[in-house]
């Protein structure tokens, strides 16, 4: 995702996920892909930017907490959850965040 | 910053600023060390994270408001926002967002 989200006027919602992976891939790159494309379905979806070296940073737009929360419950997006916890993630934050403000060049 | 910030309880605030650079460094590299360096000594600054592959994310955060904004009106910033305009960057975006929820792990 080498792009700048295409996203309307706030307000919105973001979801900052910050993380450290552990070393190898273990099928990581894979789900990636796939939980970027299966979001990108969502009803509410609103746009996704993604960047790591050493730290991971991936922002997701959406257009409500409930549409947040319906991803979250996700059944595909749960069980890559599971193997995040347990498999690929040493560490990690998310922060739900209700964006109030934004501004773009050009 | 390849640490994830370790942030208070929320409620507190994000600026996510994505961008895209235009080739050659021009300073560039100096100033963003730097800025990272003088954002810490402000008031209100609670952490930074920061990611580029191609795309470039940066996520500080900030105990208010107006934190945000003393540091968006700081002298040396404005300098560096200026020259990121015409000089560094081909596209960015900035969003100011409220942090509602944090989970993290461990």
């Amino acid at each position: 995702m080498t792009a700048i989200a295409a996203t309307p006027e706030p307000p919105y919602y973001a979801v900052i996920f910050t993380s450290l992976r552990n070393p190898g891939d273990n099928g990581y790159g894979e789900t990636a892909a796939r939980m970027a494309e299966l979001a990108a379905q969502q009803p509410g979806f609103l746009g996704i930017e993604s960047a790591r070296d050493g730290l991971g940073i991936t922002v997701s737009y959406w257009a409500s907490l409930e549409a947040i929360a319906a991803w979250k419950r996700n059944t595909e997006h749960l069980v890559a959850q599971r193997r995040g916890r347990s498999e690929w993630y040493s560490e990690f934050a998310l922060r739900v965040c209700k964006v109030e403000r934004a501004y773009t060049m050009p």
